[in-house]
């Protein structure tokens, strides 16, 4: 076996120095070949740029097919304590896994066929149940699992790259979040991203999961399936507990998050949409299946340990290849796919973010849309508490697993009882059929769920379910708030504005250009100025008064003695005293403010309008006008 | 010994207990006692609470005598490396540092002599040379050696601390830098501050420093000035460089800081001022010549080498007193008298920074006085820097010292020449001998200063010799800026407010009573009001104008459509086209602006209204108002 990996490591390094040759001096060519023509997201879904399912199938399986590089190894890392006689376990959980994912694809195309304009969890309980806590539940648990997704995915990466590199083991937590804030970076510039860039990794990646798969069986037809390492299959090991084995299998079942993409991005297919949709569906399960299934078995029967510094996948792929190129290049593909993964999570969050916020339940500042493309500050807020993950977790990524898939599982189950009661109530063609599909994944995804919660619920799934219901409360606090805001802003039509007398104040420290240039303002509109000095004593009092009497007295001054040198206080009181004399007339205050060339000039000057201006803005019911003055040094 | 230390620890402890037991029977008195009627520093300088000099000199003596319990310490510490052949050195160094102190005690007193209202060597250059420069020289030397002080203070008090509970070790930067915090806290507040009591800890410390030398020579008379830990005498160790005597030397010196003290509160003594702050000098020379000789002599009898945990101090009470109440009572008062000092350094810190700052070499922030006493933002300046280089010399003072003194004796320096070019140019009674004291006062001082430069220039002085420049020249900058901005600012008295007319531009986001607030606001004050609408697509933009015909069109309408969903970007295009066809016009720009009831509702608004107005602030040159609207809910 090593001989012919030799030979084939010899010729993709002379092939892969060849085509850089080439490519360097072809770049424009290579790139077109390579990335197409840049597209804007926009573009995704516009008429012509539709996508052959072949095409779009990988776009959209990142995120799933990603996680198969941590799945199977979540679930034995659960087992690891029961050491070799645990090991065989690996392959009946792995086809429990694989059964529950044929009934999610099942379910998720009914889901498809329901709404073939793309639905997620929180659009069809939106549609089919009367309540708002209900739609929030989806949408919340699928917000946490986002951020989830990119810890796990980012955490994945990371063991992989640390797998080939051991000596970046403690810099694991630290490259991490370099990862995170690149995808920010990225994210928030927009970069014209190109849909058909984001397919060859995943491809690639595919591959060379099937590569390995195949080269294991060949493996195993030239020298036995049986191996000195092959642990013995059929023994259940002492003191494991059904609740042990569920939870190896509720963590395996993380490899099976990310299978809602689809379903979500039905426009994105070109005509007919629908069939095209479950054809990727039906190939992107097969594909999973099989690379879930054999993966597995490989690692069965080479016998391969759960080590936190070498991932499973890493420890397989040397035993096949050695450490060569092509060890290096599995390596190099699984760890682009998940950050991949982790991409197109932020896309998702921050959209369902918008959703979200757009009907009330998040603050509104979900909505803003960055200078480019993409709304910045869901990015940001997806970013730092994946971040924060990380930090807490250390990129480890099997304990970030019990944290993880509860709601997205949650919401599949939201999903399909939603669906149910749409097919109660639409009916047509088939109904039947779809809702008993649909009544069989609910009932399943709502048992997994519990198996999640309950197995995991010590691991830390509880801080999930300690988050939940807070952040379900919080968004109904935030629509409340935003409710009673409409109310109290709403105005009676009759009502008009009725225009009233003003008083105009403006505050002056002195006789310069900059009192001139604002007292100019102030007396261009309203006749009635009252130029106010605050003075910390008598002394300069007496000046300031003899200089407006110098200056031909432009307005009335009035003069304030602050005893304890502040602004605020004299000011206040004067206000409340004219408030009183003159209580049909408005109040105006204005405040000059000299703007220095450099803003770093601010730090030597002191920035009482500014807050003056806050102090009046939230105690006074006042108008408050700046009026800036540029210096020119 | 050991006997009668251990009674006396007994009798302390039952005197202890009870003295406890009676100050909480009768707080009140012991209060009074102890700390008399509270005073403001204010009240320091009026007439009725002026001090006897016995009660001023311990007040003023925390500074410099406080120094006591780390120079020696610091000047052996350099010759650590010679070891026990070496150690006999301190006692020449400790000698030539109180002839330089005696030395440096009658320079200040010539120097009251001159300004009996006391005068730091800031007034006394200011006074005296015609160019800024020296001034600033002698300010920032001293601004810097202030931070040192309190660096170097507080991380001795610190060691001090551990030396007693060598448990602290590993948190002497933490608990340095919560010191640091507790000062600030306690300065920013202002606590009503008697002055009296700040006497007690330092004539304590004062008191167990003569009890520690006492109890030595009575060992001394007892079992012989010569012990087997006492080194010889008087062999200079291999490789001494006089390089390396003048560093321990120079390091020995830092005990001599704060000694500018007394000069500067001559206003704080009673009749005859003059008089009775000399007798202080003269009075606390001696203590701390006799203290300092006293303690040196002991250290080198007992043979006691430097130890990073356990301060000499400590080594030298332990020996005597064991670990009893005694040595416990030795190291408080050691830890609080230092902690006075760094305290102490707070107020001429501040009011130091405070006059540079008034005559316009300093951010003017720093004139800024609290609502309490002090002028907060000297405060937090000083304490930044002094936990930034605690911080970095991780609390250590013998990594300080070499950055410490020199600033001080560059501005002794300074004060002394000042005082010649003074009795030159004033004379007056015994001017002659007034200035040969200041000549050989400025000769001495300068020549120290220059070997403190040299000795300790790879040490960390490089640091100091790099940053004062900086800030000399940032300081001029300053003063630069502030006089430009002043000729700027300059009002020709023939110009007067022209008025103009005005075009008022409201910014309205729909129809509700946020805008008729803001537009009631604008028709009040101008008949041409235009409210401006910033739409996102047509759609939005034709039901604005629906809603405003239905309404009544209260003003005219401009809607502007956004592609990018930018504000500023159409806004600033509107404007521009108004200026250009109205030219004769001012442009006032409304800007409504909501209150929500708790500042964090702000989380769930756009902030719009803000970011607009700072824009508009540093980007055009037309008035700002912001309308405010307080909601209720």
């Amino acid at each position: 076996m090593t001989h012919w990996v030799r030979l084939l490591d010899w010729v993709l390094g002379i092939m892969a120095v060849g085509s850089i040759w080439y490519s360097i001096h072809n770049f424009k060519s290579v790139k077109k070949i390579l990335v197409g023509r840049p597209l804007r997201t926009a573009e995704l879904y516009s008429q012509h740029t539709k996508l052959f399912w072949f095409i779009a199938l990988p776009i959209l399986a990142a995120d799933l097919y990603s996680s198969v590089a941590y799945g199977p190894e979540a679930g034995l890392s659960e087992l690891a304590p029961f050491g070799e006689a645990a090991k065989w376990l690996l392959i009946p959980i792995t086809i429990a896994a694989v059964l529950l994912l044929g009934i999610l694809i099942l379910s998720y195309i009914m889901g498809i066929l329901a709404y073939p304009n793309g639905g997620g969890a929180y659009a069809i309980a939106k549609d089919n149940f009367k309540s708002k806590w209900i739609a929030l539940v989806a949408s919340s648990s699928l917000l946490i699992d986002y951020i989830l997704t990119v810890a796990v995915s980012i955490s994945a990466a990371m063991e992989a790259l640390v797998s080939a590199y051991p000596i970046l083991v403690p810099y694991k937590t630290v490259l991490a979040i370099v990862c995170v804030l690149l995808l920010v970076i990225f994210n928030l510039r927009g970069v014209a991203e190109s849909a058909r860039i984001l397919a060859w990794p995943t491809i690639c990646f595919m591959v060379c999961m099937l590569v390995i798969i195949t080269v294991g069986f060949i493996d195993g037809f030239q020298h036995g399936f049986i191996k000195e390492s092959t642990p013995r299959i059929g023994k259940i090991p002492e003191g494991l507990s059904l609740l042990i084995l569920l939870k190896a299998f509720s963590s395996a079942c993380s490899a099976l998050t990310g299978i809602e993409t689809i379903s979500n991005s039905v426009p994105v297919f070109r005509e007919p949409q629908q069939k095209n949709a479950i054809k990727a569906y039906i190939e992107l399960g097969t594909i999973t299946s099989v690379t879930i299934v054999g993966f597995s078995f490989h690692l069965y029967v080479n016998g391969i340990s759960v080590n936190p510094n070498n991932t499973m996948l890493s420890q397989l792929t040397s035993i096949y290849f050695g450490s060569g190129i092509i060890y290096q290049l599995i390596i190099w593909f699984t760890f682009i796919v998940l950050i991949l993964a982790a991409n197109s999570t932020f896309n998702g969050f921050s959209q369902l973010g918008a959703i979200v916020a757009g009907d009330g339940f998040l603050p509104r500042a979900l909505l803003n849309r960055g200078d480019r493309l993409g709304y910045s500050n869901g990015i940001i807020v997806l970013a730092s508490f994946a971040a924060l993950l990380i930090i807490c977790f250390q990129a480890h990524t099997n304990s970030l697993i019990p944290l993880y898939a509860i709601g997205v599982f949650l919401s599949f189950s939201i999903a399909q009882i939603g669906l149910i009661r749409r097919w109660l109530k639409v009916k047509g063609p088939y109904w039947q059929l779809k809702f008993a599909v649909n009544i069989v994944g609910a009932i399943i995804t709502t048992i997994v769920a519990i198996i999640f919660s309950v197995t995991k619920f010590s691991g830390g799934a509880w801080i999930v379910l300690i988050v939940l219901p807070i952040f379900i409360l919080f968004s109904l606090a935030i629509h409340r708030h935003y409710e009673a805001i409409m109310l109290e802003l709403e105005l009676d039509l009759r009502t008009f504005p009725v225009t009233k007398e003003v008083i105009s104040i403006v505050l002056v420290s002195g006789v310069h250009r900059i009192v001139n240039n604002t007292l100019t303002f102030a007396k261009s509109l309203n006749d009635e100025v009252i130029a106010v000095y605050i003075g910390y004593d008598d002394e300069a009092i007496h000046q300031m008064k003899e200089k407006w009497a110098d200056w031909g007295t432009p307005c009335r001054l009035i003069c304030l003695k602050s005893k304890y040198r502040s602004l605020i206080e004299p000011l206040s009181r004067l206000i409340k005293v004219i408030e009183e004399k003159h209580e049909d007339k408005l109040i105006h205050v204005l405040i000059p403010q000299f703007i220095p060339v450099k803003w770093w000039h601010n730090l030597l000057h002191n920035q009482s309008a500014l807050l003056l201006r806050i102090w009046f803005l939230y105690h006074k019911d006042i108008a408050i006008t700046t009026v800036p003055y540029h210096l020119k040094k």
